[in-house]
């Protein structure tokens, strides 16, 4: 473990730097907590006003402490944590923790603030935690190092699931709530602003602890896509999964993480897209970032995956629940196949149905291991979930002695949902190591996660475009971008005379870098039929942009062929503020917004998953042939998917889009019909 | 109450056919329970293989029982019931309740017996509960008339919800959760299969009683709609809300339904029609169908409902999730607007942000009831709900006692999430009739359903069509049975000859009752341009069809102007398995079937519901204006479905459907392209 992983996971002298001697402050808490826990280190309260604080010598300050600190936690208000950062970085301790808030979070001058801070910490080559954290637990090491009130708890469970979370407040929640149902955690560490130390770099010197099986994240942004990209990285190496929350499903939400961190929210399809490229599994419910660690720990991402569960029941109601709650994400509880319907039989077990209902074969751990068997072997499922009714309550030993000896056996994971409140269950299930659940759409959620959780895709290594880019470009300039990645379309700029070699019908548009929407000042003309049509509506078209735009810069019109297809896409680039280039394909046409039809990818992408994104867009289904309808010319599609997910390599475009694509039949390629670029 | 009632909700003589004496047994329960929980009333066990039942005196048979008897609750195998219940029947006791299971669950042996068991109920005027029913629970008069393990707790908490559920083990599920948290129930009711008494009647009967504020319901089907919908009608009537959660979101939980209850499926959409329609509240999610009715209770459907929230809270991130959720559903947590700003600025609060912060202000009882006081003020919400942080856990009077306080005041609701484990917390709500969340996703399911929440719609009183149908009928028939609705279309039936009359160009179909697929026998030809050319594609696809589809009773050929206009939608009538006639709108087209964009109620709908639903419809939007694009004649489609909603009143009409409906310019109407009708 490097020092930098030492002093943030289990320091053994640690200073707190304005620690109350009045028990009732928030500021007296890592003290009295540390205390409470058994922490077995050295503390150095640091207050210049006491001689001892909560009955243990202070010094007055940083300075006066003798030999090495491993983490100073800073609880002293926003205006004193500069110079307090200052003293430590001097003071040569590796790493320091801010509890104050008021930083990027609260505006321009926090910010300001907050660069000094770092820059202080830099000075010394002190990493920060924080500002606005709440510091850091080691249940294993009896370390509660936090201001987090749920520490007033008289018990600490361990376990080995680290916690990692930008809000210090949900830290707390998710620890008493993993407590009332026998689920420890091996840290929690409350990451706040992350204005030096980030979620990502973090769990990164997590994972590396023999005493972490598996990470949970909650998140309101990612901050460092690069270094939550090498954690993640790293997990799959190891063996070691990470489970992440993250806000920002809804507008609203993503506007109070914004205003929460300081950081700007990106999309949540971007997000969505950052987590499955990089093999972090995502929950959308608070229940289920608690339960699913025990479902993934120790388990890497299956070769294939059938989104089938083999469900086994107590209790008709409870099953069906669980089963509708699947059903709705897509996920089917299977009828035992040919070898799951072998083993029952032979077990004298029932084996026609969507449920096992165990109802008349009971609970017997015999019993409940044969049916386990069978439902684990079944080759089109990926993994078994167990609901148990009444008797979880009152014989938990009887109810769920069956599934914690069955998951003994190595195989796919077991998880359960208990129907009643059965904390003893829960309890038991817990320390098996046994995934259970308290809701039907809580496990749903986790076995969700769970069916698309994949191994981190190998970047496609393509060649950086050669793109040059005028600074102000306009549409012709998009197009010649295009047509760099190979993505050409039938159209010439005309100045004042027709350009010979035109296949009419064709269109005309005026070009400007400052006219976004062409049609509202008359800058599109269609269907021209010939020469002496084209001329005339350029003239008609320059007086009306003049009238209704008279300040934009005019840099010619674009001619085109009335280009013909079978259906029309969009298709785009752009860096997503939180997690970057981003490749986006979407249904064109005037109900594309209303139906929200998109798949979209990190970029660069190669080809297998361009394909995979054509498949998602439901409304070029009818492109592959679905219905007998005429197929379209796919493979043209997926490779220009690549070709525009490689802008990723040109920094100097921030968008770039194609809208619409116009897609041929088998051959006849696809064609821009028009597009616009963003320069950086 | 009624002798029904009473005998159902408050029974005082009781015979259990079939106690045990062996108290291990699931047949000794029923009296093991009711003793346990202090039943006041008289028990005769019936046993004729002993002189007493756990310490009481057995009788032979029911015919031994001196006197009156309310309820009997058959205990004894499926092989027994029959005779059991005739038994009961000719001794006049007005209801039994039949634990077997076996019956039309079980396949169509069980479905003749359950029959026959009826009929025997019948005989004797006497009502039937279950089959496969785990009884009745009455908490206010302690009668723990059930089979149900989780009366084995040592306490059954009253309450003023009466739980109806199809699911006996669901029921004892939801009794031990709401026990742990303080929430009781006035009566637990198992309706199994519902051969007789269906949780529609039972929710009438309940709502009747005084000790009842809400009914909650457990459904995997809704067997009775008339009956459910006699009960919400008399909800509303009474302020006495239901609340439902009814399993069949997806195809796999409607099959498990179907296969546990005997009942037939009928589509989600159409359940969620039903619900909506009649006024009752529909949750998704378990805790939620437990948390909602405190949220509830007294209360009737806002006549104008906002889809806003103002938040309040003491953690940023339990807040976040909260407002995320939220906003996932469609509900936006609001900026305080004027008044509420005003509020909160006298009372110094913070008032500029989404989420009211608590943090600095503090949870002293005034400080939260101005905050909410202010919330509730705000003239675009329809409730305020308050998130508590780390308090809850250890402080919970202080965490909650202000809203506590706050909630005496009338106003609008006052719902809780609190972000830790906080039973205490949680019971200080409930027992102040606080709806308190444990999960963020159950405070925002249980807040949509709220704001979907209407008073049941009056059923427009439309004349039944004058429709008359051949026994086979045809598309022609099809097109004039909506004709008859004020549906024409430019159509003519042609035997050998083109009629006269026609706008050219037209479409040509063959006409026959056994097509559904007319173009895969070649039984379609678009675009013809004169009278000429319709002989000669007349000659042609009779040959075509006669050699594709020999056996078919070909009834004529059927012309068409082509029909040209904005939009394409397919408008449907059909009569749902489970809640009887719907209309339903749908986008036309290829994609309509992979877009899912649909609306559906029941039938028959209003002007004003049709127009809601062109409104709930993606791929209408356009018709309505939208991003300036052409305006169709929606005043035409809104009467158009109002017309085909009238198919209600007309038995024989089992399905009819027009795809595509074409959809003109305002004043040109709708015009019928295709239609087909299926006969009852």
């Amino acid at each position: 473990m490097n020092s930098l992983a030492q002093a943030l996971l289990n320091p053994r002298r640690i200073a707190l730097i304005g620690a109350s001697a009045d028990e009732g402050r928030l500021t007296a808490r890592p003290q009295r907590y540390l205390r409470r826990h058994g922490y077995t280190g050295e503390l150095f309260p640091v207050n210049p006003r006491a001689e001892t604080v909560l009955g243990e010598r202070a010094f007055a300050s940083i300075d006066d402490i003798p030999g090495a600190i491993d983490f100073a936690y800073i609880l002293l208000g926003t205006d004193n944590v500069e110079a307090q950062v200052a003293a430590c970085a001097r003071r040569g301790i590796p790493l320091a923790c801010v509890l104050a808030d008021g930083f990027a979070e609260a505006g321009p001058e926090g910010a300001a603030l907050q660069a000094r801070v770092l820059a202080a910490a830099k000075a010394g080559s002190m990493r920060l935690l924080g500002p606005n954290s709440m510091g850091v637990v080691n249940a294993n090491a009896r370390t509660a190092l936090t201001t987090n009130a749920a520490l007033e708890a008289e018990t600490l469970p361990a376990g080995r699931v680290a916690l990692i979370s930008q809000s210090g407040s949900m830290m707390g929640a998710l620890l008493s709530r993993g407590a009332a149902r026998g689920l420890g955690f091996s840290h929690l560490i409350g990451t706040g602003n992350e204005a030096d130390l980030t979620a990502g770099e973090i769990a990164s010197l997590a994972l590396d602890d023999p005493d972490v099986d598996v990470v949970c994240l909650f998140l309101e942004a990612i901050r460092a896509p690069e270094q939550m990209a090498a954690a993640a990285a790293k997990s799959h190496r190891l063996g070691k999964p990470i489970v992440a929350l993250k806000l920002g499903r809804s507008p609203f939400g993503a506007e109070l993480a914004n205003s929460h961190t300081g950081a700007l929210a990106g999309s949540d399809a971007a997000a969505d897209a950052f987590f499955r490229a990089h093999g972090i599994l995502r929950v959308t419910m608070l229940e289920a970032l608690l339960e699913l660690p025990l479902l993934v720990a120790g388990r890497r991402p299956a070769a294939q995956v059938h989104r089938g569960v083999g469900v086994m029941t107590t209790t008709g109601g409870g099953g069906a629940l669980a089963v509708d709650a699947l059903g709705v994400l897509g996920i089917e509880a299977k009828k035992p196949d040919a070898v799951a319907s072998a083993k029952l039989e032979a077990a004298k077990l029932p084996h026609h149905a969507r449920l096992l209902d165990m109802t008349l074969a009971g609970t017997r751990p015999d019993r409940v291991m044969a049916g386990l068997d069978a439902l684990r072997s079944a080759e089109d499922t990926d993994l078994a979930l167990v609901v148990v009714g009444s008797s979880a309550q009152f014989r938990p030993k009887d109810a769920v002695g069956g599934v914690v000896e069955a998951a003994k056996i190595p195989g796919k994971p077991i998880a359960a949902f208990l129907a009643p409140q059965a904390e003893a269950s829960l309890r038991m299930l817990a320390e098996a190591g046994i995934a259970a659940f308290r809701t039907p759409e809580g496990a749903a959620d986790a076995i969700r996660a769970f069916c698309d959780w994949r191994a981190p895709a190998a970047v496609p290594d393509l060649a950086a475009p050669a793109v040059t880019l005028p600074a102000a470009p306009d549409e012709a300039d998009a197009r010649a971008l295009f047509a760099t990645l190979g993505l050409t379309s039938d159209s010439q700029v005309m100045q004042e005379e027709p350009p010979t070699g035109l296949r009419y019908p064709v269109a005309l548009k005026i070009l400007s870098p400052d006219l976004a929407h062409k049609t509202e000042v008359g800058g599109v003309a269609l269907h021209i039929a010939d020469a002496a049509a084209l001329r005339e509506a350029a003239t008609a078209m320059r007086a009306r942009v003049a009238a209704a735009a008279p300040t934009a810069r005019l840099t010619g019109m674009l001619v085109q062929t009335m280009a013909k297809g079978l259906a029309e896409a969009i298709l785009g680039f752009r860096r997503d503020p939180e997690v970057g280039p981003v490749v986006l394909l979407g249904a064109g046409g005037v109900l594309s917004e209303l139906h929200r039809d998109i798949a979209l990818r990190l970029a660069p992408v190669g080809l297998a998953e361009a394909h995979a994104m054509i498949g998602e867009v439901r409304a070029m289904k009818p492109l592959t042939g679905w219905r007998n309808l005429p197929k379209g010319d796919v493979e043209a599609l997926a490779k220009a998917i690549v070709a525009v997910s490689a802008l990723a390599a040109v920094p100097e475009v921030t968008e770039a889009e194609i809208n619409p694509l116009i897609i041929g039949r088998p051959g006849e390629g696809v064609t821009v019909a028009d597009a616009w670029v963003v320069r950086a």
